[in-house]
């Protein structure tokens, strides 16, 4: 175990804390799904995180929940998931998708029995986004009368706000991932490839305690910078062009993200411009943030900020979005956004400037408090041009 | 771009052969879908790799596919997809559920269009299993008269049989793994985390050209050996322990599985009885195959080989399962299955032991030939005490 850890305890008032929600409404029991990419939903109840296979949460009004996963699962998710019973199902497994000859695996009514729960009429879905024709197929075969519901808002209920231990995870995170800016400032050159730098974030991960990276590592060169998300490549970075820097350790689970422009060379007056640009925009962003203030009105504002100066036309999204297990997790902060910000909600500051042969982003996590935000990172945030 | 990749010319290649088959069925569109984790069957036409969001193929019959991106990824998709014409859809956006005011996107009644199949009786879909609730609602919504079928049978016939450069990839993939296992077996330690292994192999997939890991690596201690999926984490490696070893670097989408039992100290009696017989199970493997055998046949013996040494309760699975751009592909090995293995068909030799406190893996990468098998990794394969 790292020293910065969710402690065990917390995934049980996890349980206790989703189970209170769903007794406010009328859904007979919760079915909360996950795949290996999008693991969050079940993780944050179990601390499962499912590998090839999928994984899910029968999380009953009261009681036990259980926890389903793949059928070749079982030892792996004994040493690690805090919720004592584990089903395999066939609905949960890999997409090579195997048959399993003589495997015992349970199916949904089973698993709707154990936990009190044998004849729904009313089914919430949380991760509707991940949840699949199988498990559609297996719940229909199961229970072909039960009405199917999304109910994702219980889980965005329960993750926004976060815990001090959730707090500390992400700044452990975030420390881990300046460490890997400053690695890659120090040693970043021209003629290496943007995956070659990317390998030097992942030693500095590793070698500081992180569980590994919190999302694909943005090393987004010249016009590949433009790209508001991307993955890095083999090309090779050129003396001159601009580089978005997107950084991101993983601590216990929660991610991070620090996002820096950096020039090889000297800035042209067109990048230094936008940079410049960018930088302010990020600054006003989190001026303009603090408990009890509606989101959307920070997304106007934001973009009524660009009209003004002129930039109009750099604008793509933005400002922020939900940060957490994910790196980019609910809520998002857009102009319909009618939320209120609430104090340990915790959000990235994504400022991205999209320009033709160029783009840019300055990034940081922070924290809302009462009375504005606290950063979760904060270094190299100068004009950056290097060699 | 690295030396090692698929040709463009390749990818239109795959695109014709999907349509052959296509044609040979009654379905009158074919809609492939993929997601981060499992992203091979949208990469294998379109090089394009998602990352947050969805992405699918939309595949007529004859004429020009169209490619499904999310709202965010148009820059990327336009810079990496080999399949021009590119839709953006919110059916295929990122799970932090965006609403993306004032964002221009297609639907399936669109999409089906353009490509030339206005108004589907019968769709197939492939990447059944990761296929989504909100793609099916989406379709149901556009075609509520269309059946929609389970097609992943073209995918794995397609993609069974390897090219010349997809076996080029393969290839390099296992070189760099094994260059990774060799540094491993110089600095692994007791007193080491299993997550500071892993960032050891992180190191050398970047310096050498990998595009990142092909799967999250295994570096299994102690108890913790006989989990046959897992992940590493901070445990520390102790003295003596065995540790499972998988490690796998990804070269232009194709992934490879080196896997290796070692002790850190010298093995007790009964991990060397274990490991000398997963070496043999693994031996024996790889000399029942060749083109024209049939693969249940395979499987069969390999149990009964287990049975046969007084080692029936130490199997758990096995022996071989697909490899190519996942590392676990279609098909697998089983005692049920009925195909005849082809001449350039690729698997994992995946030779998992696994007792009450360890277990191990032998595993490498195979060509199936005329004659035999030929390896894609073989180096380290005796037995490795450490220290």
């Amino acid at each position: 175990m790292s020293s910065v850890s969710i402690p065990t305890a917390e995934y049980a008032a996890r349980v206790a804390a989703a189970q209170a929600l769903l007794r406010k409404t009328d859904l007979d029991v919760l079915l909360v799904n996950s795949n290996e990419a999008d693991f969050a939903n079940v993780r944050y109840f179990s601390d499962y995180w499912p590998i090839f296979e999928m994984a899910g949460v029968v999380m009953p009004r009261q009681g036990e929940p259980t926890l389903l996963i793949g059928p070749e699962s079982e030892t792996y998710a004994q040493g690690r998931s805090r919720i004592p019973r584990i089903r395999k199902m066939v609905e949960y497994r890999e997409t090579a998708d195997p048959a399993y000859p003589g495997v015992e695996v349970a199916d949904f009514r089973r698993v709707f029995e154990e936990v009190g729960a044998p004849e729904p009429k009313k089914i919430g879905i949380a991760g509707y986004l991940v949840t699949t024709l199988p498990i559609l197929d297996g719940l229909r075969a199961a229970f072909p009368g039960a009405s199917l519901v999304r109910a994702d808002e219980i889980m965005v209920a329960l993750r926004s706000v976060k815990s001090p231990a959730e707090i500390a995870c992400l700044k452990e995170a975030f420390r881990i991932s300046e460490l890997a800016v400053d690695a890659l400032l120090e040693q970043i050159r021209p003629g290496m490839t943007e995956l070659q730098a990317v390998g030097i974030a992942q030693a500095v991960f590793y070698a500081n305690g992180a569980e590994g990276e919190g999302m694909p590592q943005y090393v987004l060169s010249g016009k590949k910078s433009n790209q508001a998300i991307s993955r890095p490549t083999h090309k090779v970075m050129e003396r001159g062009e601009l580089v978005q820097l997107n950084i991101s350790a993983r601590v216990d689970g929660y991610s991070s993200g620090v996002g820096r422009p950096i020039c090889l060379g000297k800035m042209t007056p067109k990048m230094r411009d936008l940079v410049e640009f960018g930088k302010l925009a990020h600054e006003q962003t989190m001026s303009w943030m603090r408990a009890g203030v509606i989101a959307s009105d920070v997304a106007k504002r934001y973009q009524q900020l660009f009209v003004e100066h002129g930039y109009g036309h750099n604008f793509l999204y933005g400002p922020c979005h939900g940060l957490g297990m994910i790196e980019v997790e609910p809520p998002w902060m857009e102009v319909i956004s009618d939320y209120p910000l609430a104090e340990n909600m915790t959000f990235q500051i994504d400022t991205f400037v999209q320009d033709v042969d160029f783009g840019l982003r300055w990034e940081n996590g922070v924290r809302v408090t009462a009375t504005g935000v606290e950063m979760f990172s904060n270094r190299n945030m100068a004009i950056l041009e290097l060699g």
